[in-house]
């Protein structure tokens, strides 16, 4: 069996691109899928796949009949150690490959100085405008676009989340007010709760002690407090309605952002941020800010009686600069016939055209080598 | 540009294939190479390498005019976190794909139950005979042979080191002795020096303290003796001709192999080996062996007189089984018309077919993430 994909950088992670059309019929993608990526083993040594979480990525790619609708997208996580599919949500970085995609393929001819293709992420009903920059009405023949976090360039893709808010609880505002208390480790916190790309609750750095205008300090400060912050974690699932009970929240669900507006001192300047902040991802301080929580963090800082709010002084700029270790992101804010889009910028760009090679004893192969790995 | 490229696995590495004719005119492959694997970056997350050393390598294949040879090959180990490409060596893992690439192009067409395809490591000047096994004359259409490391099956293939004595030094015995004395520690240890595949320098495990019967206790034991066993390799170099000075002996060469007779006992059988051994890479005990070590062992133990030699009862057995805390190794041994082979047996596997993009304003985008990385 041999089957065709695009391999290409999207953002700070490489992605498989598969067109559904070519993984074959009636294979069940929870077992092709890992065995095209080498899983189960550590090392993913027989297979495309990266042996880390931002190398084993698959999109699955496809046209839908919905005039409205350039592409729909299908976003896999393809286990490493097991051979399994994890479907249940999209990744950032890996959207930004989809534009790319169908103009590279001739599926949207590019028009103008910028291309918009409308894309829908599949795992949540996330329609993504995406803009890819097509100066003259072309892909430029050397892609120039530089980000954070990857050394060469690539083509600018802009994402823009349509309607971001409620996609998960319903509500931008899931306890139906901006800002609420939660009590935990002895003390109130005053926090937002928001819901929008991805649920977060938003805590202030000044009330964790952290000293807004010496920011390279927050990390050891908020290491000393992770039990506290994961109480307020645990609390903000069931007031938002993720969990029935503090126990049973989720460890990667919501996500916790600590945040203040960034006070200069002479020893770090600002970069022209306009809010520092903090993630914490599965209970630890996270050195960057996923594309999902940097859209909730917008969208907060533009509703009133919000934390972020209060901070920002109720910025409608269109841009927000989030700083977070790993470097300043930039998301920026459109409101058109009624509908919000956040958006950041990233850049993607096709590694290699490729035909895999596979084993047609697949399905043998795959089950043997997981009853090897599980004996 | 775009450049076709085989992306295969041999052994426990995966190695991109190139031919030489399809790497462009003009083009310095110390610019190319890191360029189109990502480098300099420790993520490689915009190019084809894996960010780890067994996977960042790239095969580049010829066929050369000579009548006696099939099939040139070149290794290269591409830097990961620096640009550049380090030609000093070959990797025998990956020189098992190169049999398998000639049959699957039709380099070489298969021939009766095993097909041998004669190739030579440009590299190192030495001969490698491959065997890869095609009955009924072909590759079997489900590739079926296990190894050691690699979950997943592969068609089977057999590296015959032709002649492999004195490749470095000129002679398999470079101090003309089969045995030596090294004093080191305020000890004097009974050691043999031998090169061939590499040079490597033998010790006793029981001259170590080590338990034969203890297999699973060497690693802690050696960990206390590491500044010895450093000695002992530093004034090997200098024996060996390796090096002018102790001081100035290469971390990598000559590798260090401790080795003793299994003997049984209840808690740990001894699977058949014939040797137990436990390497030392960069100054660290090393998992595994590799293929050019299992070589230099392998013909120790034929040689009169070695310490080897000594342990197996000089046996002159057509296979020896290689004990190392990843698993059993086996080599096995020929002469044929006044040559010797000596061989392992890997797996190898076409992983994909690839066309590689590459912007085209190259150089330039190398050279300024370099200088990004640097600054």
């Amino acid at each position: 069996m041999k089957i065709e994909a695009e391999w290409m950088r999207g953002g700070t992670s490489k992605c498989w691109v598969f067109e559904a059309g070519h993984l074959g019929e009636g294979n069940s993608l929870d077992s092709l899928l890992p065995r095209v990526f080498g899983s189960p083993d550590s090392r993913q040594i027989d297979g495309v796949g990266g042996a880390t979480s931002t190398t084993s990525k698959a999109m699955i790619l496809h046209r839908p009949d919905d005039e409205g609708i350039d592409v729909d997208f299908t976003f896999a996580q393809v286990g490493i150690e097991e051979a399994a599919v994890d479907w249940g949500s999209n990744c950032g970085n890996c959207s930004a490959v989809v534009g790319l995609y169908a103009i590279e393929k001739g599926w949207v001819v590019p028009t103008g100085d910028v291309t918009r293709i409308v894309t829908r992420n599949t795992n949540t009903g996330q329609v993504i405008i995406q803009r890819v920059a097509t100066p003259a009405g072309a892909l430029p023949i050397v892609p120039d676009a530089q980000m954070p976090g990857v050394p060469f360039p690539g083509y600018r893709v802009g994402l823009g989340f349509q309607d971001p808010a409620g996609k998960t609880t319903g509500a931008l505002l899931p306890t139906g007010s901006a800002t609420d208390t939660i009590t935990a480790g002895g003390t109130r916190w005053t926090v937002s709760m928001v819901d929008a790309g991805a649920p977060v609750v938003i805590v202030r750095a000044e009330d964790l002690g952290l000293d807004p205008a010496r920011y390279e300090n927050w990390q050891a400060g908020v290491e000393l407090q992770l039990d506290t912050l994961d109480q307020i974690r645990r609390q903000a699932a069931v007031r938002m309605g993720l969990a029935p009970t503090t126990a049973q929240a989720a460890r990667a669900i919501p996500k916790l952002a600590i945040a203040a507006f960034p006070v200069a001192d002479q020893a770090q300047p600002t970069d022209g941020s306009d809010i520092n902040v903090m993630m914490l991802s599965m209970g630890r301080p996270h050195p960057a800010l996923a594309i999902t929580g940097s859209i909730a963090l917008t969208l907060a800082a533009r509703t009133p009686g919000t934390v972020l709010h209060h901070m920002t002084g109720g910025t409608q700029c269109a841009a927000l600069k989030l700083r977070t270790p790993a470097g300043v992101l930039e998301t920026w804010t459109e409101e058109k016939d009624g509908a919000v889009i956040v958006g950041v910028d990233r850049t993607a760009r096709t590694i290699a055209t490729t035909v895999i090679h596979l084993p047609e004893a697949l399905g043998n192969a795959a089950e043997e080598a997981l009853a090897g790995a599980t004996r």
